[in-house]
């Protein structure tokens, strides 16, 4: 089930301006209704802190494990975007921060589910 | 026919903001005028009130349900796409609700009709 | 329900070789087991038999009429695939004819069937 | 020749704001230099008044026969493009309209032109 | 109307082999019934007969020329494609010959006919 | 893990040929030496055996049950396709049978794999 | 060389507001370095000043020949976009211009430049 | 103008068999009739002769200077076809060889040309 | 190792305002962690200061090179992407400047980092 | 350098036909002429030895640690596509094999070569 404690972080290597995108196109979880499985892909989008704000970056390699931790799970589109922002959001504490999941579709509809936190600028919140 | 009651949404579960869309690619009525089938896609985009604030969200199968129930309707573009948008605002009332149809055309014209509720945020009206 | 009666043919324009091809993208049915609607679309490729041999090919708007025909009508995959087959074969009697339907998919998975009449040439039948 | 007489308009349905987008694929005019026949799409945007303003939509088959009166006219693409938005502004007294021609091309060299009447939010202008 | 004396050719230029295709995607003539105007692509393709066999092969203005004359003619599309076909077997008695016509569609159908003269090899007759 | 007992099948509808082809775009088992999923799509085509002849075709829904059973399953690429194709060989003995597993990707490395039973005509390897 | 006297305008047609893009795909000019050819695609997007203000638009054929004017001229990217931009605004003194070059790339990099004069709007900048 | 003598090769690295192909996406020349510049891509294929038998392969660079040197030719896209065909030829005497020509087109008309020397496979004619 | 003396510039060539973006999609680094190399693009994008405030543009061919000493370099996404930043900052002082990384990718997820100096205009940031 | 040791293969799992592909699409060699850095995709499509017979598979991990192994050799395209035909056949000596290199091009020009070795089908020749 959903791990947080598999995330891990490393300190912002700047102090200049700088927005970091991970699009996991893997990701697999179960539908808690039926138990079939859902497919989609998962968009981070952040600003880390600076360096000098004792800022982290997610590391990527925990991130991929973290987003495996779901594989088995039963959860719905809306909380596995929610779970994600607020795991992310306590382990680096960003400026900002933008989860979205695109999800392949099931009965003819595909959906679309963005979480944020802090004030993403417009330009990032595609 | 049309048959909002069709329609059911769940509580939604959280306080942080989010956007959630839905894309349904194999929407089918009947123009009121010629009897031929009219054929395109429904994209239904909104930030639910949030929970505190008693919001809901459509549930995904009853919403499949309610597109379909204009299958052997004669209704025109325009209508469909104002219909639509009633039927949820009065559902959910959400911060802001856009209901887009797009249609493979006609006569070699193809057409797209948006409607919205309350104040869509201009990077959300495409 | 499919209405063969419905497709009109006209006389081969000549004794020269030819092959027509029509893709009607907006075919739809129902699945006889859920009672949801199937999107799809059907190709009709063929080779008439020549003006001298007394060979018909099929009217276009008649088609269209035939194919809008099997809308509400609870019918596999398979089973339209070689209705449709027969019903064009018994209309125009081709050199040859290949009829293939590709459905935008259930649960997750995406179907062509392809059947045909007399020997299709191996060019001619993806 | 361009003939406006030969568009028609129906009551707006709603109060409630939206916007309708058709696009021409096929639209065809004649170069009135060299004779030889121009093709290109025509995209029609706006926002029309609402109902209880007296506000009206261009209906989709006249707009059709008027947009094919253009077939053997002579006339430069930036005339193509005021005009249309001259006679469709005309017909409905819109909120907003842009109208927007895409030529294929001439000698290497293909255009895009972009006529407005009213205040187009910059969203709608592409 | 079509008007084959339009068509102009030059003596192929070499005994090597070689084939040639043309691609005239701006082709449009109007339907004999509806009276509406058609719009398509018309691809050539040919190889022509030796320089030394007194080959000669379409010259690239004067078919520009001859596929415009069609432009107010109402005609089928399989007689479109056959009369091209004749017209060029006539002008230039290629070894052999391959004229396929691609409709932008009608009613949601769209057609490509393909008509030939001599033996077509079977990589060419895509 | 893989459950053959999963499958069923229904009789050919018809002694006439065609050919099927299901495309599950959402597979996925687990690397059985890193323990990692594994993310691809597998394409099933087969002629089936004539309702004279006492023919199946393998049923959707059982299908998509059957390949969900590998997901927790540790199996390499090659198993996985093999043992798809010996378990819908048993199933049906169809006529051909061709399996294709197309994987995303490992260290930058694709790939597919093609498994076959019968004599599958050469238009239909791909 | 660049021959800007080439260039002929028209008066603009009318008063209300519009934009006119042109996009040269096939223009090439010689890198003063290498003595290679550049390839490249140029963009030339405008507002015109109105015909009540005497303003003009660039005549398309003579652009067409002003471009072809840089064929063998040794220049940099960067020269060729701000000549354009000159040229251009010199022959219509436009509200407002941007001239875009794309270039196909040199050792595995290609470049885009943007030159501008007036205030080009920001939705027209791209 | 056209300057086989820039054309180099080098000894064919092996006996066992491949298959070489160059595709040089910005070839330009001059129209003989308008002396407007004519711009396109060459495709080259060929089967050298194995090291063993004298066989050898033309040289990148001297390729590229070679195609070069079309660039203010007035030339047919026939002969430009032909001449480079030839002069591959004279160059390796390779197994086989098919140059392709696929130009951008003029008048709404593109062109593709292809000429070979020996016997060039099927699968290697497209 | 990245070189930054390898960089060479040349003046700004005037002192109307441009915009100049290079793509760079031939990157390779090493990850420092397991010794895979890693591949991706380069995106350069600035607004060189004036020509009159001695603004300066990066060559492109010392750029070339600047990114090929790279190769074999140990080195993190986001310290590939300041380090870029930081060395162009150096060298040219630009209005403003943005320097995006696209890789393919590790483990399913690929990602995107993006370093500013100056205030990028919105338009500029994607 | 190149290292074929890094090779590893395992047992082929069955007796029953099967074809696997791999594509590498991150290759990087050196041009050992200019020093400069070459990029393409390998891409390798072979018929094991069925198990019965002694066949092999090469094992994917090592593969892509035997293809690292060029990334600082100075070699031509030629050289690099056979020596992994090379490499491959002495590690499998499979039924057939196709090992092709598609090169992102230098100098306007990309190439593909394609070495093989026993009789590979013509279906997989692409």
């Amino acid at each position: 089930m959903p791990d947080p404690s598999l995330l891990e972080s490393f300190p912002t290597p700047t102090d200049s301006p700088f927005v970091i995108e991970h699009v996991a196109e893997e990701f697999s979880s179960v539908c808690p209704v039926t138990g079939h499985p859902d497919f989609g892909s998962i968009t981070i989008r952040f600003e880390p802190r600076p360096n000098g704000a004792g800022g982290t970056c997610v590391e990527l390699k925990s991130l991929k494990l973290y987003l495996q931790s779901f594989r088995n799970e039963g959860i719905y589109y809306e909380a596995v975007t929610n779970r994600i922002r607020d795991d992310l959001d306590a382990l680096m504490n960003p400026n900002w921060l933008l989860v979205r999941s695109d999800w392949r579709g099931r009965g003819g509809i595909r959906s679309t589910i963005r979480a944020t936190s802090g004030t993403v600028p417009d330009i990032w919140q595609g």
